[in-house]
């Protein structure tokens, strides 16, 4: 049969997740892991968990194995609603939706807005599954450049005026704004209010993604504000995630959105997984009832702080002075960039021999694409770990850069 | 803001499901409720899934609280071959993937085989979800009538050959070949192969959708055989689901793709939600091992013989003489036609009223659009609360009748 013939114009649009490509490679036992942007283990409440579990199937089973309904668990939302309060967002529970990760609310996002052709921006580099639900629905993705302190606000003036002029359709700006992934940049005050008059003066969605922004290390100053906490006019879409707070596994996240965006949202999900696990939304919800959301914050932060401590201080000790990381205030990764003649592709096939493994950068790039950098998450493994892995990586780099002097 | 200018095509394609706004309306308390296609929570084995839950939190709960991987759960793949191949088909687990419901499984497959304007045939009536997907998608739908025993072999290779005839792209047939939903109806063994051949010859795919295959009331009768189990030649694509055997809020489903289809599906999906849930997959596979699935099969084909029983008999003594309805072999439903002039959603208001609950037909069809016309879903009530139910649904139709004449 011809099967090809079969396939539609959208198929021959997908791209494979790079990094879970590399997944295959490098989940060997004994290897030092700094590539996957996964939470740690030993931050799930296990015990908590199991009983909350057990409990649900025998108190409220008749509920909780049934089929849902499509928006999500109404008790959840409601939580969500309270959560979203305390982070400075006014909403209410009709612009809240529940969905299976953040990445569902990438895809439907993408969906129900991007036509084949459009122009979405994104941060140059950016988080691969955001590229690939944006590449999926056929977007033309342009990058901007980070700065230090996130987003060149000029250069993106100057890329919105250019497409304007050129008569282009920008639809979405997609944006990490804390602890960006794959860079650990975070987005300035100052330039988060500049970003929301931008949106306004050039009537384009801000899809703000936030899975990690609980996570900073600075217990003294106050949670990053979200982009949506300033959005007075509808303009953004904001996406939270319980995945680095309390569990991946359970799959559930949530999508803040104007109440129009909110409902065709719905009626696509509805279409796409009828509603998310019943059962994994009800045990969140009570995690969150329970407080084994909010009340496990400061522990998460304070036991990140002290893995992104260890990577900051083995880097500062032991890297080659050709080299250039970000330092990250908060969630799981940090950037570096080597010489530019040093391949991070290269590198990670020695590197994963030698124990130690990481992602490389190329493919969080929208445009640029820059060989030479890669993305460390210190999520993963201990301290001690951590420095080991960290000592031998920079030994690898300098090995690379002496074979070559 | 001016949103409605964002939306993407998609968008203005997106239809409610009627059944699931409908639900709204239906769920009251006290209403005898015929309407949903869900199993009964009676049949959900409590005792046993809490046990499971709790002990693999607490055993595995570093991997089954982690993020997964994008095909599935590997044990639950190959209890899934093996269940594949006691259904008849063999297979392997490279044509296996897990989904969120099958729902999923119909979104994915839908998204990359189909472009808009590419034709799709299905029953007509068909599955509402089903439609939905095909229609997000871009599908032109056209409905195929069927008969007491499946779809009409004659109607179906005049409507190939005429669309062939005027250069149309047919990419799929979409059907549910046992108990159907929601008519009830089973395709006849002589029509499958027929249906094979026909597949071969205009070049298209068959989407088997079989959710219900395992419900079925003669217990000395084997397995009604997937189409998958003669499809030697690449062209069917299974959907087969956990929903209506274990659980559905646990939204575990699965497809048997070609290689190649599979492979797709695979990229697509993880765009979509990277991984469905981990837990919930895990504690399929234990019911799985833990003979919760098959070793109950008995138990529930014998659980819904009975309440179909009460249905069919009640119907059978309270009906006016002038309605008809299917007599199925297994699975949720009967289909049920009334006298040309009544209209079911208008008889829906009156039974609501009166406390009995069902789903007009209307909705389900693709092309003619019957509303003499309604599903009943002997699932979710008690045999006597359906015999009450049907009673009172039978009286009202004869007043319905009376008030006209």
């Amino acid at each position: 049969m011809d099967q090809p013939a079969h396939f539609s114009i959208l198929a021959g649009r997908l791209r494979q997740n790079a990094i879970r490509q590399l997944s295959y490679l490098i989940n060997r036992p004994g290897v030092i892991n700094f590539s996957g942007g996964v939470p740690s283990p030993e931050t799930f409440p296990y015990q908590a968990i199991a009983e909350i579990t057990a409990r649900l199937v025998r108190e409220q089973g008749a509920s909780v194995l049934q089929y849902g309904v499509t928006r999500g668990n109404a008790t959840l939302i409601e939580q969500v609603c309270e959560y979203m309060s305390a982070k400075g967002v006014k909403t209410d529970t009709r612009q809240i939706l529940l969905t299976s990760g953040s990445q569902q609310g990438l895809d439907l996002i993408s969906r129900i807005l991007i036509d084949p052709g459009d122009v979405v921006l994104v941060e140059d580099p950016s988080y691969i599954g955001g590229l690939c639900a944006l590449q999926m629905a056929g977007a033309e993705i342009i990058g901007v450049p980070l700065a230090e302190d996130g987003l060149e606000i000029d250069q993106l003036i100057a890329q919105l005026s250019l497409l304007q002029r050129a008569g282009r359709r920008v639809k979405l700006l997609y944006t990490i704004p804390n602890f960006q992934n794959p860079s650990g940049i975070t987005l300035a005050t100052e330039k988060r209010a500049r970003l929301l008059e931008l949106a306004a003066e050039y009537n384009l969605i801000i899809l703000e993604d936030d899975p990690y922004g609980e996570l900073y290390f600075d217990d003294s100053q106050p949670t990053p504000t979200p982009l949506k906490s300033l959005d007075d006019k509808g303009l953004v879409v904001y996406l939270g995630s319980f995945s680095k707070v309390l569990s991946p596994g359970l799959r559930t996240a949530w999508i803040v959105a104007p109440h129009e965006i909110a409902a065709l949202i719905e009626t696509a999900k509805e279409a796409t997984d009828l509603c998310s696990s019943v059962f994994d939304q009800a045990v969140v919800s009570e995690c969150y009832r329970t407080n084994l959301i909010q009340g496990r914050l400061a522990e998460l932060r304070a036991f990140y702080r002290t893995r992104a401590k260890a990577m900051l201080t083995t880097l500062a000790a032991k890297a080659p002075a050709d080299c250039h990381w970000t330092k990250p205030g908060g969630g799981l990764f940090v950037w570096m960039q080597l010489a530019p003649h040093i391949s991070a592709s290269r590198l990670l096939s020695t590197a994963v021999e030698e124990g130690v493994a990481f992602v490389p950068g190329r493919p969080f790039y929208a445009n640029e694409s820059k060989d030479n950098v890669l993305r460390l998450a210190f999520s993963k493994e201990t301290p001690e770990r951590i420095t080991i892995g960290i000592t031998k990586l920079c030994a690898l780099i300098k090995e690379t850069v002496s074979e070559r002097g």
